[in-house]
């Protein structure tokens, strides 16, 4: 059994505002929501069909499940085909990211990413590669926007998205800062060091002049044939697949 | 103006099955129309509202442009808010794909992608990376699918898609066969020659055993974190600038 209020509170996670304001958000899926039970996220409810019984209650004993119908399920998913299983879930507080915190690593930025597809690929990626930590501008579509969420594949659970004023805390971060722009260094010959930021702009406008700025290293992908731009989500991996290769060598 | 029929016919190509027997498909918006007007495609008709009288003139003396209003255009646009211009070009026809004319080049090879996101940005990637061929599985999304047309971003216009019988067409290349496989060698340090095709498999399913078996050499693209898979469209984009680098050693 799910109440009326319960259904109208689950969909107000859907939005951004009610997310921010009852600091929740929802996975749905057996992948995702066991991606999410396995990490260190907290689990506030896990609502699931009988489909779903058996498997779900072997994944832990310390989560309040609920059984409810098919019917209950399409009232609070936000999926066009609800799955089994829907996971209300705290939102984390991440500590503050430090210098010193992101040292020997790479951490992706994204300034003003929009598409929901696109961050979700993003992080899936960022995930596959290893990267730890992504740093998006206040005006990155949300990752913890279904669609996101659903686009990660679970990854999310893996990866921690900050979200701050770039223009303040890269400053402050005192790393170097890569940039993906045009008229820059050659990727496959750039020298990238141990650590860094890498700066990804938004899909249609690029980066923000003042994001620009504050790039130490110009990095451009060379282009062979005729198309105007790549996708963000696909310059991306080919920064993390550049920075990943160098530890195959 | 804009006929009923014209308009029942122009929307019909929104299917593939009309798409085949008319022998049409239909690109939106002024960079994508402008794309094919450059290209070697064949326009049948060009749809503008007001808005981009002036700058479509310009273009070509030589097709049949048909000045509509922004009501009879959301009525034959198969997009949520249509742009100013939309064309009816016809569907090419390409030359049987050989060894020989696949010699010093890399060609994409499509095993039953569905996604027509993945598709349109596959396109566009290799567009980018200058692969001229991407041949299908007859099961792949169909190219000419609108939304994969709008994902190509103009790119469709400047990258040949063939469709057909995989176990039937690749022996006959005779030509090196890449497939992104768990297990195979590390897409860093394997050697790609100078020529070949590149496999990639379904979203979920990835490669038909079938498929697997033409495999010459598996390639594993490495991972160092969680994500249990690349998004195709990525793990594609990875495989073209890793052949791409090459040239810039």
């Amino acid at each position: 059994m799910v109440s009326k209020s319960q259904i109208s509170f689950i969909k107000s996670l859907q939005q951004k505002k009610f997310r921010k304001e009852h600091r929740f958000f929802v996975a749905e899926g057996f992948k995702s929501v066991t991606e999410f039970m396995a990490s260190g996220y907290q689990i506030n409810a896990v609502y699931y069909t009988p489909a779903f019984d058996a498997k779900l209650h072997k994944l832990s004993k310390k989560v309040n499940f609920q059984d409810i119908s098919v019917a209950e399920m399409q009232k609070i998913s936000s999926l066009t085909t609800p799955q089994e299983v829907l996971a209300v879930i705290n939102l984390p507080e991440w500590p503050n990211l430090t210098h010193t915190s992101l040292l020997n690593q790479f951490t992706l930025v994204l300034d003003g990413v929009q598409d929901p597809g696109n961050l979700g690929t993003i992080i899936r990626t960022a995930d596959w590669f290893g990267i730890s930590n992504i740093i998006c501008s206040d005006d990155t579509v949300d990752a913890y926007n279904p669609k996101v969420v659903q686009a990660t594949m679970g990854s999310l659970a893996r990866v921690n998205l900050h979200y701050a004023n770039l223009a303040t805390l890269l400053p402050q971060l005192n790393l170097p800062v890569f940039g993906a722009l045009l008229n820059g260094n050659n990727i496959y010959t750039a020298n990238f060091g141990t650590e860094g930021l890498v700066v990804m702009g938004n899909e249609g406008n690029g980066m923000r002049p003042e994001i620009q700025q504050l790039i130490t290293q110009a990095i451009t992908i060379p282009r062979l044939g005729g198309a105007e731009s790549l996708n963000v989500a696909i310059a991306t991996a080919l920064f993390c697949g550049e920075l990943s290769r160098k530890r195959f060598k």
